[in-house]
């Protein structure tokens, strides 16, 4: 210690050894590797114990939740419920129409959507407070990729054939994601990436709204900021100003109901009602001043019905058969990594810390409620709740929700976040709520959709607009730019390939970040120079503490991660540069020689061939330079595996070290009496720091 | 400690305080990371502090490292390389032969591209072992993915000229890795992969062998185990017995010296020359006796002359230029991953431990040479001479070498272990034995290629089978079995998707699987819960160290790899279920409650935005349950970003403490005397082992 009066417990006999993790037999540690890494929640604990009776039972409630909060639902949960569900159907109805439209599909299709689909739901889902309905950027990338292909007014019919086929698709990739328990794949789809790309795509949908806006009859096919302009600016001519006067009167309306909604939490339902004001106050102006002849598009005819069946409609044959497999994909996986209970803490907060929210322009109130209370959303609706939810099995329930969509006339929904706040702030209990939207829903699609024949397009274009700007989340990029500027980067690049690319772009571009970084984490490893604390046994960083000395004579380096394929060769150099300037600093300062390296091996996770061979060839480089090198604190897993390879035999046990403190001692001890390896004598310990 | 006789150092103040690194400013550890990134070996340390004049040389000396040796080169080192440059060129001469052939392009552009690239290379390389030459892979890549779209039979000019392309692409897409120091993408091909692929390559090209040796004249066109074995017994009337009489006659000559060299490692040059005996033997024999007359085909006429150029028959484009694009980049990475000078150590130590080694069929004398000696090869050649490769500028070095080769009729060369082996063997010094054995390819294409006319086919399949049997590396399996279950499975797939696929179907595969297994690798850390080993302050893994005991009222875990978006909500719910158990087990034994939950946070080497939301998240959950969450020891980069998060201040800087002992005294302290957290008193350390 150099401190004369510390004195060392005598009863600890010399250094610990490092232990050899006792043998498993393959298949015992195959399973439990398997299990970590498709059940890391253990879904299956409760079935654990219980007489096959109650395993079936439990078993049901399993597959179909609804059977476990059926039995005790009260008229109190109904009355709240009640509210909760018309209250998103309020939303749904508007919404609905517009998103199907930004689709390029007949409007009724967004009402269709709304009723089978949350039927399903409120079976199968696990989340109390998600709300069922079509998203923006889902309906966005439906067009843009089916569009690429079919043109929507040439050939609407194979066009909607594709789209229910699409959705079939993505039902049927979501749920076996869910079965196969491969959840986890939408988690590479990083926070960044996705504020990015929401905000890309976003500001994208605002941009094809200025048609509407603008009464334009000719647009371009274009998503990108280019484009759009160009095509705007080259027929000013064409501009309407009836049309543009009702949409920004509209747009004012909409985003003041929503600032005065955040000012006052408790009037929530202000905005939320906003957008149904609207259509129908649009609708009626229309009617009375027969505006429809004089520049400003409306609806048109909606059919009366439920929705038709349409399982004959799905194209199983060439040549549009990969087209609908791979839009299926793509938008299964965006409507995944978008929704609300399989939302990752990073969104949630992200949405959170907005303060001002999204599509129906009024959780923001919620939101910003939440920010008050502390409360995280997102999964954490069921954090609060007290309940929890199986990320696979959701996944199961959206992909059953799409097939059975795409079976009867709908097209791509999922939970979007901004109508499930709704929900939750309206005080839903269970998934009834759902189950009273659909209804509305129906008594809308069977009486009422006559009265949508006056409403204007312009009136969705600023719903859609006002639900669109509350995703364009600049707090969001600002903290990334704070705390992580590479997150910040990929953010950027989503967004930018989003806007002047198309929305593929973006989202390929985003991928391909995410795991661009994924593999610059394991492909660059850090390795960081220990010292001694002073007055203490302890070893850290001389980064981070200035204060920690370099032992003389001694070169201990710290592998900051698992040792894999990936990163082997890069560990070799850069370990080899390590000691290649040590030696030189030692050569021109003339300190006492340079004899020992320590690797404190703590943070090594994990190792597998290919690291094992690196630690070979390593030991054989200082080997040659007649250095010795000492291992500290290996894990269990690189024990086993450096004991399978014989690298144990090969470097030997006696440099092996528990702690970095004790490789110390010996390593001194050595270096001041001469004597060669102690074998975790006693006497080390009185070297430690000389 | 629960040992009465243990006193704990006295002047040691309390417990010590994490520190936070001090602020760097943007610009400087941007460049940091970039330097460390890109520059992990630190390229032109030797630049600094030189005069401008100097660093000009040491600039030219590195683009063109043969300026730095050649003014050192003696008469002795002619010799040397005389020698060895001769015993390649007895190995190129035959091989490249019979590789053109099996990329279906002419016999005489095998001896072309053993003419130019070499020469490249000796004025670019920087290794002094490395032979440069067509590789058997490479090949069969080229003749598989080009005979896609091309029939090289009947369209030999299109299909020739979209080589040459590919060939192009290759040396374009190889320097640009090396210039934009991205050679590190080479890495994510792990041994495992190389190891599976390069045996199913084997496995393939023996069965199209089956086509010369048995004299067929129809064959098909597919490369898998299936198509072949059918194709070879649909026609079992066509098989000519001269043909396979003669081919396993050198068959069994060649691995007869082989199996004799092996014994006698002096005499390797016995293995070395075979080949070229057995084209000499196999011409006579055919001279002699007319067997080409007899269902023996043989070469026919080679056009003399030196390299015509070909830099007008460059495609650049449409229809096929994406094709060979495509070509170019697969296999041009393949030649790098395949690579002596790149070779990793894991790569070469395989090749050292098989003992019987490829295509020359004889440098496994210098691989068990080697394993006598305990040198690994590879990238260790450089190492074992004591001179440094840079992965990246060598990866120019191969660019600019294909570059030049693709205009002088050239297909891709790279530089195959097993000529390089030879060249070693043979005792050259520098990279004039490349020159040497170009000179003797030009003296063989000025003036023997009349002499090739009667070389049987026969005698090339059965070099090429007899090479390609040294690359099925069982024993590597058997390894990778041994140590490691996972890389096995990555290796086998990648051997059965070529074998019963075609081989690009298993090189997606072998690198899909690489790539899942790094996503794995990241997606699901390992979380240990850590126990106290008897009379120590050292707390380590229950599973490792079973005498660890678990601290009453305290659970302590460890995180075993950085937290990123692609694990943090693994982890979140991977520690809940730790909690859940911890609080089960509590409640059933009925001992004390379970106050405190303590993350040593040692081996979490970075974490990002979504990290950080995930320990908010995990804090909030953990009060919620009335525990109190503990960090231990957090490394530099993450205090970084938990101050810049304020998750510090979130958490209470009192709560975060340097060792896991520190802060399981603090805890035992508070949960044994009722008091408040000790804020770092040094009372702590006395409650340290309750």
């Amino acid at each position: 210690m150099g401190n004369a009066d510390y004195v060392y417990p005598s009863n600890v006999e010399g250094a610990h050894r490092v232990a050899i993790p006792p043998p498993q037999p393959f298949v015992k540690s195959l399973k439990c590797s398997l299990k970590e890494t498709f059940f890391p929640d253990d879904p299956l604990r409760q079935f654990k114990n219980q007489p096959p009776s109650r395993k079936f039972i439990l078993g049901l409630q399993y597959l179909l939740p609804f059977l476990e909060w059926a039995p005790r639902y009260t008229l109190e949960f109904l009355k709240s419920d009640l509210i909760s569900g018309i209250t998103i159907a309020s939303l749904a109805i508007p919404q609905g129409i517009s998103y199907a439209k930004l689709a390029n599909l007949p409007p009724i299709l967004g009402l269709y959507s709304s009723f089978v689909p949350p039927l399903v739901y409120a079976m199968m889902g696990s989340s109390r407070d998600l709300a069922v309905g079509t998203v923006a950027v889902a309906s966005l990338l439906t067009a843009s990729m089916l569009g690429n292909e079919v043109d929507a007014r040439e050939n609407p019919k194979l066009y909607l054939h594709l789209a229910f086929t699409a959705t079939f698709f993505a039902g049927v990739f979501q749920a076996c994601l869910g079965f196969l328990r491969l959840g986890f794949i939408v988690d590479f789809l990083s926070h960044a990436t996705i504020v990015g790309f929401m905000a890309g795509a976003a500001t994208v949908v605002c941009l094809q709204q200025l048609k509407a806006i603008l009464g334009l009859e000719h647009f371009t096919h274009g998503t990108d900021l280019v484009s759009v302009m160009r095509s705007v600016f080259s027929q000013t001519h064409e501009w309407r100003w009836e049309s543009g006067v009702l949409g920004c009167c509209f747009l004012f309306f909409l985003l003041s109901t929503r600032y005065f909604s955040k000012k006052r939490p408790n009037l929530f339902w202000i905005s939320a009602m906003a957008p149904l004001t609207s259509v129908i106050l649009g609708s009626l102006l229309v009617y009375l001043t027969h505006a429809e002849k004089h520049g400003v598009q409306v609806i048109g005819h909606l059919k009366k019905g439920l929705n038709p069946p349409s399982f004959a409609d799905l194209v199983f044959v060439s040549p549009h058969l990969t087209l609908a497999i791979k839009t299926g994909i793509i938008t299964g996986v965006i409507a995944l990594a978008t929704n609300t209970s399989l939302m990752t803490p990073a969104w949630a907060k992200a949405q959170k810390r907005k303060g001002h929210q999204p599509p129906s322009s009024h959780e923001d109130i919620i939101v910003y409620g939440y920010v008050q209370e502390g409360i995280a959303v997102g999964r954490s609706f069921a954090m609060f709740k007290n309940y929890h939810i199986d990320g696979n099995k959701e996944m199961i329930a959206f992909g059953m929700m799409n097939i059975a969509g795409s079976c009867t006339s709908c097209y791509l929904t999922t939970g979007p976040f901004s109508r499930s706040a709704v929900n939750y702030n309206a005080g839903c209990k269970t998934a009834v709520s759902n189950i009273v939207m659909a209804i509305a829903v129906m008594f809308t699609l069977l009486f009422l959709t006559p009265l949508f024949h006056y409403t204007p397009l312009v009136v969705l274009a600023a719903i859609i607009i006002s639900a669109m700007l509350g995703l364009i989340d600049y707090e969001a990029a600002f903290h990334l730019w704070q705390v992580d500027k590479f997150d910040f980067v990929v953010c950027m690049s989503a967004y930018i390939g989003v806007v002047f690319g198309s929305v593929e772009i973006g989202l390929v571009l985003a991928v391909a970040i995410s795991l661009l970084r994924v593999l610059l984490f394991i492909a660059r490893p850090r390795t960081l120079a220990l010292g001694n604390l002073p007055n203490s046994l302890i070893y850290r960083n001389v980064e981070q503490y200035p204060n920690a000395n370099s032992v003389p004579g001694i070169l201990i380096l710290e592998i900051d991660a698992p040792i894999y394929f990936a990163n082997a060769s890069y560990l070799r150099e850069r370990i080899a540069r390590w000691i290649d300037e040590e030696e030189e600093r030692i050569k021109s300062s003339e300190e006492t020689s340079f004899k020992y390296v320590i690797m404190d091996m703590s943070a090594v996770g994990n190792i597998d061939t290919s690291g094992i061979s690196m630690l070979e060839e390593m030991k054989k480089a200082v080997d040659r330079k007649g250095l010795k090198l000492v291992l500290a604190n290996p894990g269990g897993e690189v024990m086993k595996k450096l004991n399978k390879s014989k690298f144990i035999e090969n470097i030997g046990e006696d440099w092996i070290y528990l702690t970095v403190g004790e490789a110390v001692g010996a390593c001194n001890y050595m270096l001041h009496t001469g004597k060669s390896n102690p074998v975790k004598d006693h006497e080390v310990e009185t070297w430690n720091n000389v």
